[in-house]
């Protein structure tokens, strides 16, 4: 290796320095920061966030990529590591500072008035900033280069290597049969109604469970902690240093428990990446796709499934004296229900992807220019009518519900259901296994972990997202494995 | 102002950022952080504080202050930026890089040897670091410089503008009064046992009466919160973030209570210095020997007074049921008692100033090479029997206690003592104002929280420890005051 590439590393280890530390930051400004400290917050995250873009974004740091990009032929993993820094580096110089100064503007205005239009459930509210969004999004896009449509430049920054059309094509594989499955899931759960779970299940005696939960299920403790939030999420603050969060409901403790399963499923993932490689993308997660598939394995795969309930049920009667007259199949039967919902977040996972390929349609044919800003209420009404059979009530509970555009977002959705769909092949690929279906089906998950630290975590963003999936299950993404998963879950309830 | 006063604030700030954002990453570390962690976050750490160094010493740094040092005459605050500004410019760049890395190796290695010793009750393994520590400690003085004896220049780290031969004129005067005190303190104590405390107070109730008690007192927990170490301490994160810890004693709810009071002493200097200075000396507090007496100030004269138990005693009891068959009297007498120890974090108000008494005597004499470090456990015990009629059992009961030699702290501990003995003063001074007596006996603390808050707080370090004495209460440190105090306490008990 040349004197180059070990700078470039040292400088990248650098960089990330300074992002674990704002990370922390982060981490603190939503669990235990003071109201009164987010002005100096804000302060010196701004300032972090300067810095590593002045060195990220450095003629050092051109030079050196210059210098050491022949050497691509050394290794696989020096290769992937050239080629990963070139395209982030491309991406975060194409943008001018007036850009990214005046996107960091427009989205910090957008987020309140979202919000607001949310709130009163008024379009034209939020509209004015979603013009300034969407321009925003195709200056960004034809910056950033495209080879087919702008989506692609959009959707690359979250799903690296993506193509639209490629994502557009499995969509289309799918789209039919989820949505006739969806339909009879309904149908069947509304003609045989579940008992809700609704009691008293004390928030300490949730944190018992969850806890005992995810470590089973192999989260290191020593290398990660579980706090309280109003929006769960999965942060990493170093290379042993995890943190997850959850919320907690205290007449349903499936909410917390799921949640925290989820967000499990990230942190085994970053606990799983190389720690030898932190900083560098060989030891950095590969794509949301990728990652989003890792949660829901253990949330939907494992967390939702007879066999993890087969041990883990007695455990959460013991701890929740509402739940003691409860069955087994009862509980199953409750925790798999399938109903449509208007908002996506409130969405069960067999009716989940259409919410998904509503916006993906939708936020394709806008920055197309193929609907205006204007027709976005109505284009979502009548899409939702046209999947779900039901038109949305208000705007709030329709094109209105969702953050990601306000805070610039155009693009992201679509890793949701690439997350979904690469579980399921993932998890179908690991169980081929017989002595992991086995271990599976007796819940001991140690070995279908294993399998995703050897297939996917290992792998850093050594390969592409596709690459890796054809990797690890022999083929690329594939919606016919969630399909198939759905099917069994929802309608033959095996 | 000129430009260049302008730019310092501007660096001063930016270096402001820096710390701050460190000190975040150290409570988290203190707080929360999985042990995992430790090894990535003394790299973020000492990143952090590299940068920091590099702006500090900076040419930039340099020729802006030079541009700047006639402006003096423009108004006392930028004139008292300047002085400091200069004062911690040269101290920072006396050093050479060589020293500082050897420094930082000697105390790294150092801390480890010492916990050990202590465990082992084995000085020897100890002393040649204290050698080390003892040798770079006169390098650092030569290097500072100094006008009477080396520990000049290491007081002066941590009681801006003291002198060693003031500080020793202060504790000539006070020596014979309180080792007269403590021994009749603990004579009468010992004829009269209290009733120890010691029960059921569950952490949760204990929480409950720590905050109601800091927000009382004037704590903002807007802009502040309460965690739990194993170290109590004060940290501020940011102007408006000040986050205090404590630690919980199930079977004694005072510990912690005491421990809260103290450290919101802290944070109230903190959250009343001027919040439009922070980052600049005119928004720092002053030196520690002031700090402490703010927080002496709230634990001791508030926190164990009869005006305070008054209002709260009834409100313990409420919290506690292992508190209602106690009578006021018992109680006050209970948290008031005067008793010889061998360690100083166990000392009472009475005895803990002969502690550091001992300590200065002993580490002047240290450092000016009239006893050395072979002769320190000796010289230990021989004072100690001197000073208390006692002789450590044990070196790790006597000179192996504490930390402070092992981190490099010579010249610390005076502080604690003037800590103790300006307290006594300033609320001297601030309850010869009637009304403010008034409601201090009514258990009313606001006025006197004004009253520090215009006196202390509010100057920063516009003024040196020994002026902003004299400008808040009429003279320089008097250890009348405390004596004053103390025999109230202890033998008048009124």
């Amino acid at each position: 290796m040349s004197d180059a590439y070990n700078s470039l590393v040292a400088l990248n280890q650098e960089i990330t320095l300074i992002g674990t530390t704002a990370s922390t930051l982060g981490w603190d400004q939503e669990t235990y920061m003071p109201e009164g400290a987010i002005a100096h917050r804000s302060k010196q995250l701004a300032y972090l966030s300067g810095k590593a873009h002045e060195l990220r974004t450095s003629d050092q740091y051109r030079s050196l990529l210059e210098s050491c990009e022949d050497e691509t032929h050394l290794n696989p993993t020096i290769a992937a590591n050239i080629r990963e820094w070139r395209h982030h580096f491309d991406r975060a110089t194409k943008l001018p500072k007036e850009l990214v100064e005046r996107n960091s503007e427009t989205t910090s205005l957008a987020k309140p008035a979202w919000a607001k239009a949310r709130k009163d459930n008024n379009f034209a509210e939020f509209a004015p900033h979603l013009h300034k969004l969407l321009d925003l999004a195709r200056e960004k896009a034809e910056l950033w280069g495209y080879e087919d449509e702008k989506y692609d430049a959009l959707l690359s920054g979250y799903e690296r290597g993506a193509k639209t059309s490629d994502i557009a094509a499995i969509f289309d594989q799918f789209q039919p049969g989820i949505t006739q499955l969806a339909k009879e899931a309904v149908e069947k759960c509304q003609a045989n109604p579940a008992r809700t779970i609704d009691g008293n299940f004390p928030v300490e005696q949730q944190q018992i469970l969850n806890r005992e939960v995810a470590e089973s299920i192999g989260f290191d403790f020593n290398n990660g902690r579980i706090d309280t939030t109003t929006h769960p999420f999965c942060t990493t603050l170093g290379p042993q240093d995890v943190r997850l969060t959850t919320r907690y409901y205290p007449n349903d403790f499936t909410a917390s428990l799921f949640g925290v399963m989820h967000e499990t499923g990230h942190g085994l993932y970053e606990q799983g990446l190389p720690a030898s490689e932190f900083g560098l993308p060989s030891g950095n997660s590969v794509s949301l796709g990728i990652h989003e598939s890792q949660s829901l394995l253990w949330e939907a795969h494992v967390g939702r499934s007879r066999s993890f309930w087969n041990r883990w049920f007695p455990r959460a009667q013991e701890l929740f004296d509402d739940l003691k007259d409860w069955s087994l199949e009862e509980f199953l039967y409750s925790i798999n229900q399938a109903k449509y919902s208007f908002i996506r977040v409130d969405a069960d996972e067999a009716t989940y992807d259409l919410h998904i390929l509503l916006r993906f349609n939708l936020e394709r044919r806008l920055l197309n220019g193929d609907i205006t800003v204007e027709e976005v209420p109505d284009a979502w009404n009548a899409l939702f009518q046209e999947m779900f059979g039901l038109t949305p009530p208000s705007d709030t509970k329709g094109c209105l519900q969702d953050i990601h555009w306000s805070m610039g977002g155009l693009g992201y959705f679509p890793t949701y259901t690439m997350g979904n769909l690469n579980a399921s092949q993932l998890f179908n690929a690991a169980i081929k296994d017989s002595s992991i279906k086995t271990a599976y089906e007796a819940a001991d998950f140690k070995p279908l972990l294993d399998w995703m630290r050897r297939e996917i975590h290992s792998k850093g963003s050594t390969l592409l997202p596709q690459e890796l999936m054809k990797s690890a299950s022999g083929e690329t993404t594939n919606p016919e494995y969630h399909l198939a998963h759905l099917k069994k879950r929802f309608i033959d309830r095996a």
